[in-house]
């Protein structure tokens, strides 16, 4: 963390250590900068609905554990605040006028996101007044806005895509901020992937500095599940059941024909887990490649003779490449082959190109690979029900944040409890399928795969993950992921 | 828990307790009753798979810590000892004689779990022999046994229920264990609820009694997700997913009628998870009825109130209960209707036929009632693939733990990490959604709907929840349920 | 026929015959009863998608054809005329007023039809002026009528139901050709089963008396696909894909489990055309009882002896049982049983208990039968791709022929080909299951179930078929059902 | 019809003619070519089934009308024979050894008529021995074959591709036939497209010459739906309904981003039935490219200004190109581009280029492409229920067919009924769509696509229609296509 303190200088993560290694990492919140804020009863007290539920309220001091798998003596660790609504709020319901907006690319559950931070906002809190920003960070400077109500929401949590538009990039913190101040916005909620949340850091270091009574609530949306410390993404489930389909396809197609092979490109720039799920949950791929486990193509212990051997055996094998994987070797290739740079740009026609040229021209032997790209059809489909849920308790746990002033901060699922988490912790560091994990381990005893891994990779590739923040503050082995 | 020990002598549970409050309720292992045990290296240490996997095998002294929300001085609570492969095991693979059954009514996703173990079994710790008990526990000693092999297994998990099959009851504990005995087998897995984890619990005391060598690894089904302890039951997002079809349709046909009701019948004997989970993750319910949550028919704030006020507003509404919900009104009301008790055996046909006679007899009021009960077309799906990840990894554990010589216990994810936990912290007390907690406030909230309660209710409700050995052990009101 | 006729004098079938036995059985016109209306070019001759297809417009003589199976010497038998844009219309688009209506049970399909009518009305012939009459005849006098326009038609084809509400009776002859000649309605499109299009024929008999210039088109809509003459209804095929959902479900429980029994429900009132298809489509079905086809429970040949059979020797059945199925066995039971007649109302519940009955009581026999009624979930899904295709040009071939001034008739393809079809030759009879066919003979080779019939039913049952007009007017045997 | 004849001068169309001009294009029959062949009675006359439906089998003089669309004068025109069984057939069971081959890409359906194949044969007409050809034609002589059983095929309805396999080419007469003699097999299935059917041709008539006593049943199979005469190929309906899937997520992707554009490809290499029908059905695109329909992209009235047309309407668009559009235009630009051909085989790829290339060079516009490929997703699920009971009655007709002693023909519904058609009639031309017809005005006035089209591309379409043997026999302009 050393490091990213030096770059910015403004980031102070709020800790608070406790007994037997209790350490808080806290957010910021709107009284840390602003003097003498008045306060207000949560309006929810009045809720008829929660008038019988009295445990409500989030007590003050709960916390989130982030160490779930420890030892009679080891030390308790890190924590989170603790998401939820708060018997006192910063705001006023007719005061409160919210903005929403969607950066990057589309993710299952966007809809049922902004549906839920319409619908809490205006059910909960009694907020009336929310904006769509049109098309990601540059709508706030170069376009109109679109006025969010419950009932243009209603129902759109049963289409793909993002009602308020997205885009990449237009990021101008200056112009944002201006545009904020100069509508009157008070709660800005910023949905999007590790470069947005950047954005959003920097926009509530802008806010900061300007003194302005304004908070930002960062909503991590990545379908690639690469954002750390919270448990999945939202999408993520929804993606990997859709991935499934081009799975089954390449399975058909490769069992149906004399050495078939079914080729299937998921999502996953720098982390596998779309991929490496998608191939646990259908059992019938035989290699799935991800950007974090290098892989080799010719020679012994190679991608070609792995397929080889399988196509040997069985006639057949299905192969699922992330996105991300393999951009080393490719980048070789591309030195080697001078020119068609073009070509070689989607790793998937690459490995396609590669394979056939292989069997076909070198070994002379006839194979039927067939290439199948669904991105696009994940990326658009509704989210489904478990998807929902979580959708919906995200939203609201934004929405009860932003009320009681807790600000640059994106909220989270952490073991199944969602709590507040600085921006930092979540944009310095990419969550990616740890290699010398179990859940790998278990793919590759369900692929059979090798791990194209000489002793050497193994070293290096934990050399890589040894300066991480999160194992140095842990600082034990005995945590591993999730599973 | 006093109870329950005084029921069964045979129970203690293994406790262990550590500074700042830690507890770890530990599980039954051979070796507690059979001294001198050999052991042997875990043979997936020569797996080429995990030969990159260093941090593969548990540390012994691994635990899954079950508070999340803590506070920076509360104790450390109670733990499970955590799920995995050992460095050394209890049985050579030559050895293991394997048994698998399956009881109680269908579940998306049995075929995996079986799939799984067969698998698991075969290419992690290179088991042969395992049979499919044919139909529930009476197939220990009325039929014929099924051998399984991954061959067998292979494509079982793309299909809904249990191919190996199922029944309710037939438990004969001298019997079975004869059975087990005679035919040589050593590892039994037996997946079912509540009542079939009971029995094992039994099997398992009689084994332990005989002094045999046999490892019973319960694995908790349940698609009404009712067992306490764990995060979810596997079936359980596949279930809540496919509920969202009747509930789609209820919400069409309401709409498309004057007076339009839909009213969807979800599993539930117990406990409303799948309705309340169903419900949210719609956004079309607008009353959702639970067996925790008694409601009441006539008067001021019951349903038909509730109804009426709903058809004045929208014109149409939808209506979900949980099997399980309404006993005491229906029981009472049999009363009052004297005979023809068989018709009101089913809550969804008892409530259409009370709504239908209060509007059209007594309001004189068109109501277009539809009623739609997809209980057996949500059980007999196939598993998505959240759930077909989920039943791998609880396959795993069971095996890991058997293999390792852990008996007596279940497998199952306490906040992520999957762990093995004791039969009687999930036989003694279910699963329920708590009504006071934040989960059901936000039902309401998205429903609208009355609590159907007085403060009286609330008290009364209190007064139960409190002897549940949980609450007792956690000794706090930071603690709530998962989100 | 002649029945008929003496009814309704005012229905006169205008034939028109010609050489090798053809016979035309035209529709009504609208100048048939007012003299020298004008005409008008067809605005679709300007349209620029039309301009490069030349042939677009229909030939006035164009029939089309019933009869598909002939001799070399067989007569021609019977034509319609054909459907499609003419030449010339009898409505300026500014004076067009048009109206739709929706009646009866739901049917996937019904918002595609709607969409298709306004969309066709507005892109082709330039009409603005279109009406939702809300919720069924009696929306003509009794309720507001929903503006329609392509904008809001736009999306609700992806949904299911229909947006302008539907309900049933309602009809009011009087007081709905009041409301349209009031409104100053000349284009009216009523969509609708049996019932509702005879209501049409009605109101299109005291259109004709008042002389107004109105053209009424029907558009035959049922589930069940009895409806004769046209080749199958709108929603027939997606209502078939959906059954296979419940007839799989039915099929994994009943083989999960001993003796298992999977009882499927299926809409047919009269006909059992869903069910029968359902059953040829699903393969997993041993028993499939229609309207048509009488069956009997007890004795020698009858539905118990083959259940006992087929759990002997498979071990699980699935039965599949039309709505209308059996209502003479049903009948008589509830004069045996004396009381509780309410039980007895769906043949679904009264089999299921009457064969839990037998086999528990009599028999001793353990079964596991689960009952299994789809039908709401069936009805309330969107029509698939198919079907969105029929809906599409059944819109519009009833748009072109009223514009064109054919009225009194419905629209549907015959053979293929769309064509326009006189009230009286759809209302007077019922499309059925005809069960000395050879797709029937398909469907008994398909599951292996008995006829359930004696010489004797054959015979009464083909007395009754022959007075059909149909017959008699086609006069050979040569001519059978569509495959 | 004379050059063909000139070719394959064995090919001897059998024709007979009739009054009113009726002609009936019969298809060859083992009796053609060996003498005094015996016949046995049907065993269907046993079947338990068929014993109550007494019109089961068909008249010998049963001929099915092409001809639907006629006047009142026009002739009757060209005839099929009827499909189904006959009172006698040339096969006794015992003696039948029969064998299937599938030939060509997959297509949805393969497996439920391979399936209903073996279970007719078995259950309707005894026949026990029958072989799965592995892989395609060159099975016959370089692999071994598979045997098929009711039992083995039960469940392969349920999956996507072909279980015996399929392959390309591998066609060689002698070796096909010298093999089918030396196994002594006498009913050949062959399921396969175009190219196969030729193939199919070439091997009956080597039968033929040979004097073998084998009947040859072709049974068209083409996605593309590109098969002339019959109504519409197996796998058809379940493709464009999976289409639907990829238009869909193209609508997403383009609406949620500025000028976003949703590019999918369909397949459809020389026609564009799976193009149009899954716009026809989708309502979401805006743009429809077939092979049948050249375009052009630059200038007036060309693609590139159509597409800034709509996005400076709506925002976004979506675009469906079948895979064989625009290849007279792709070859232009190649020679264009000088080198680097391999990237531009793909039209989806080349016209996403293009497209991305145009507006962001030459018009520094931001566009947002996604281009979606889902062919091997859509051919590769299983059949649905409308195309499974197609398949079973193709099925069946193909069994009917053969055992009745005709060959050297396929099977398909001519106007619903399904009828023997000589197979010079199916490979000699393709299905197109004809768009000078009222499906793609239809379609044209749905997506207000620009034509394409100068009248002298019109002019010279027309030209190319005229020479089709189709048109010249039935001779005039009241036939168009279906509907």
């Amino acid at each position: 963390m050393g490091d990213s303190t030096t770059e910015n200088p403004e980031i102070h993560p709020k800790f608070v250590t406790g007994e037997a290694g209790y350490i808080l990492e806290d957010v910021p919140h709107l009284s840390d900068y602003i003097p003498n804020l008045p306060t207000y009863p949560n309006p929810l007290q009045d809720n008829p609905a929660y008038a019988v539920v009295k445990q409500y309220f989030v007590n003050v001091d709960d916390t989130v554990c982030q160490k779930i798998v420890v030892h009679k003596d080891s030390p308790r660790g890190k924590h989170f605040r603790r998401a939820g609504p708060r018997q006192r709020v910063y705001f006023e319901a007719d005061d409160v006028h919210a903005c929403i907006v969607t950066c990057g690319g589309l993710c299952p559950g966007l809809n049922t996101v902004i549906r839920e931070i319409v619908c809490g906002l205006y059910h909960m809190y009694g907020v009336t007044k929310i904006l769509g920003i049109d098309g990601g960070y540059r709508g706030f400077y170069s376009r109109n806005t679109i006025p969010l109500t419950p009932k243009v929401v209603n129902d759109i949590h049963k289409r793909g895509g993002t009602i308020i538009g997205t885009s990449r990039g237009g990021h101008d913190t200056s112009k944002i901020v201006d545009n904020i101040q100069d509508r009157g916005i008070n709660l800005v909620f910023i949905i999007g992937g590790d470069g947005t949340q950047k954005g959003a850091s920097v926009i509530f270091e802008e806010i900061k500095r300007r003194g302005l009574k304004v908070a930002v609530a960062g909503i991590p949306k990545t379908i690639d599940n690469d954002i750390p410390v919270i448990d999945k993404s939202f999408g993520f489930d929804t993606a990997v059941e859709e991935a499934q389909r081009a799975i089954n396809a390449a399975h058909v197609e490769s069992v149906s024909q004399e050495n078939g092979i079914g080729l299937v490109k998921l999502m996953g720039r720098d982390s596998g887990f779309i991929a490496m799920y998608a191939t646990l949950a259908s059992r019938d791929v035989d290699c799935c490649l991800i950007p974090e486990s290098p892989f080799y193509l010719e020679g012994p212990g190679g991608l070609f003779e792995y397929i080889e051997k399988r196509l040997k055996e069985n006639g057949h094998m299905v192969i699922v490449i992330a996105e991300g994987a393999g951009q080393d070797v490719l980048a070789k290739c591309m030195e080697h082959d001078a020119s068609g740079n073009k070509v070689l740009q989607d790793v998937g026609h690459w490995l396609s190109h590669k394979i056939k040229d292989h069997f076909t021209k070198k070994h002379k032997m006839t194979i039927n690979l067939k290439y199948i790209d669904p991105t696009y059809m994940i990326r658009a489909v509704p989210s489904n029900a478990s998807d929902n849920v979580y959708c919906t308790l995200l939203a609201h746990s934004a929405i009860h944040g932003a009320m009681a002033g807790y600000t640059g901060c994106i909220t989270g699922p952490v073991n199944g409890r969602h709590a507040y988490i600085p921006f930092q912790r979540v944009t310095e560091i990419q969550n990616k399928v740890v290699i010398t994990d179990r859940m790998w381990a278990r793919l590759l005893a369900s692929t059979n795969q090798p791990s194209f891994m000489s002793t050497q990779d193994i070293t290096e590739e934990k050399k890589v993950e040894e300066p991480r923040p999160t194992q140095l503050l842990e600082g034990e082995n005995c945590q591993d992921s999730k599973y």
